[in-house]
């Protein structure tokens, strides 16, 4: 009989009725808010607290990822959070309701920051980003850092660039003092959003092999180096289709594939994960954010000539209005002119972009192909020459 | 020295700007309202009215298609239009001030009098459809057609089915009536929106190769089967990837993609199009509405053995509101698994599906892959699972 042990969170009354009960309907046996301690992979057992044990014959180590503090002093005062899972937002929101928090500060610059300074500023905090380097989410170019910054400015979060946090301490005129190596920021709140880390402790302990990346190693079916041990999600690798390399993808649409993908090959039908391309997005106010396959740098580590171009344009036909300024930028490869990565940035039409060059970067597409292909042309929602032809035909020329 | 032959519309500033001045900036000599009168292919001329005669090296044909009227009486009646370029629809315009119209009949229900009819009860015009068939759209599914014709009469649009038109006449209470093997209809406008046929009079005449759709016959790159004569645009067919034939697809993108290619080859850029997928959308009200590949009949007739599914979903993840509701159909080739076709319809969402899946079908993805497929998944743009994932897998065990 299946098993399903982890936490679910219990004042979130959806949840609890959404998982624990279609499971145990199905037949698998829940174990709510139980620690595993170990897995005995010689004896096919996860040894429970006090000395429990249950058996098994499949086990899919989902064990996710932690959200990682500095190694600052003054993390563990109240007030600070980080944001990994449900119950750190449920946290997050009493937290500033109980306190009528005035003032919030974000460390870190990625899109989780993001997020969480505009849900921070909408429900009315006064919030500083506090990031060591000069633009937000530096994984896009920086034209499009610069337009997400100015987003942010323009939407009230204050941005402060190019400062370091030394410590946390307690405040005077308000809650916390977030020191960086610049100044004493005072604050309410302080969310740490440096990234995640695999949790990997069970499996390491269980003699299961890591990926280059830290994270667990798997194959197509998301079996770990034992057969027998399955691993899915914020735990463990994905492959890169661009890049042809298993890399750490903390992704949640990602984690929910791999799931399904080990749920079915344990469940007797053979199914593989073909891996990612690296597709992300984000919304931080009125904008959206997307990219998808390999920045440049990434490219170039990957053994790729890359070269990139930026674009701007519209989303919607010049004889519709035209609608807010959408800037994409194309990377391919100067030898094959494959198409390596792509990112877009607008108040619309970015991340609709992105997915369709998802395709493209899944197959394998080249800039020649890229630059004809055939797209729903309508003028409410583009031109007859889409950004994405204009961009691939604008990139194919300095090839 | 390169010639521009052609009418540009003399009463659109805009054009006149853009076109003849831009050409002659770059040397093409530019003859407005000019007709041409026969391609003399042997000699290498063009021969236009009083015996004139122009040479040519290359010859690019782009003659266009023309809307197709009902052999029925009564279309040479003052207030009977079609649609079909730009000086059309001023031409209704002006027609529709000057006669101050109430009403409005639109002949057919593809995609073109969707928009007209859209536009003219805009304008304030009580419009009518007349349609042969049951729903609006054929091309698309019935429930996808239904709810079409429900954004039409929740916006007062009257759908008149099964209803042929016999003639037209001079009206009594209108200005004229339009006759059916039903009833006579009072109204001030009557536009036939009923499709185009290539316009290859002059093609012909020039003794080039037609395909069998009917439009003339080209290769990949636009060559006619005369090797200095390019044609380009509605007058010529397109390679369709999905059903490995040459057809004739009549799209302003197509168009203009063609033409492209066809000058990049007579200026010594060899270039190729590599054809469609029978991409296409539009917008009726509040509707997005697109297709791409081939439906089950179409498929059908191509060889394959093919099997549908259509799903409901949001648009957006259900954590975000979810949005308004959005279908898609997806058609699959039982014995490979390629997806052959899809169609999409809802208030947002559609088109960016579309286009998606157009460059999967564009590179030949089976179900498999399109079911894993990496997309920039955010809540406020999609699930986790996105519909498309969601159709694929549904559809896959249907095969």
């Amino acid at each position: 009989m299946p098993y399903y042990i982890g936490d679910v969170i219990k004042d979130s009354k959806r949840l609890i009725a959404r998982t624990p009960e279609k499971f145990e309907e199905t037949g698998v046996r829940v174990r709510l808010n139980t620690c595993v301690e170990g897995i005995e992979a010689e004896r096919g057992e996860v040894l429970l607290a006090k000395g429990e044990r249950i058996p098994y014959d499949a086990l899919v180590v989902a064990t996710g990822a932690e959200a990682t503090l500095p190694d600052i002093p003054g993390t563990n005062l109240e007030g600070v959070f980080v944001l990994k899972n449900l119950r750190d937002g449920l946290n997050i929101k009493e937290y500033i309701t109980n306190n009528r928090c005035r003032k919030a500060a974000v460390v870190g610059a990625g899109f989780i920051a993001m997020e969480m300074s505009e849900a921070l500023q909408s429900l009315g905090l006064e919030t500083r980003v506090v990031y060591r380097g000069e633009l937000p989410v530096k994984k896009w170019d920086p034209v499009f850092s610069t337009l997400v910054l100015e987003e942010l400015t323009s939407n009230g979060v204050i941005f402060m660039a190019h400062q370091s946090p030394l410590a946390v301490e307690k405040g005077s005129r308000a809650r916390l003092s977030l020191v960086t190596d610049k100044e004493a920021i005072e604050t309410d709140l302080i969310i740490f959003a440096l990234g995640v880390r695999p949790d990997t402790k069970l499996a390491r302990e269980a003699g299961l092999a890591m990926g280059e990346s830290g994270a667990i190693k798997v194959n197509h079916s998301q079996r770990t180096s034992r057969d027998e041990i399955f691993a899915a999600g914020d735990c463990c690798e994905s492959y890169h289709r661009v890049s042809s390399r298993w890399a750490h993808i903390p992704l949640g649409d990602v984690a929910n594939k791999q799931g399904r993908v080990a749920g079915r090959n344990i469940g007797g039908h053979p199914t593989t994960f073909p891996g990612v391309v690296g597709a992300q997005s984000f919304k931080v106010f009125g904008l959206e954010v997307a990219m998808t396959g390999l920045d440049e740098r990434e490219a170039q580590h990957s053994g790729y000539a890359p070269a990139g171009t930026v674009i701007w344009g519209t989303p919607v036909a010049r004889s519709m209005g035209g609608g807010q300024r959408l800037g994409l930028k194309l990377i391919a490869d100067t030898t094959s002119g494959k198409l390596l990565g792509a990112q877009a940035v607008g108040q619309g039409g970015a991340v609709s972009r992105i997915n369709t060059l998802s395709a493209c970067i899944w197959s394998g597409m080249g800039l020649d192909e890229i630059g004809y292909m055939d797209l729903a042309y309508s003028p409410p929602f583009g031109g007859a020459w889409d950004l994405i032809h204009i961009a691939a035909q604008v990139l194919k020329k300095q090839l």
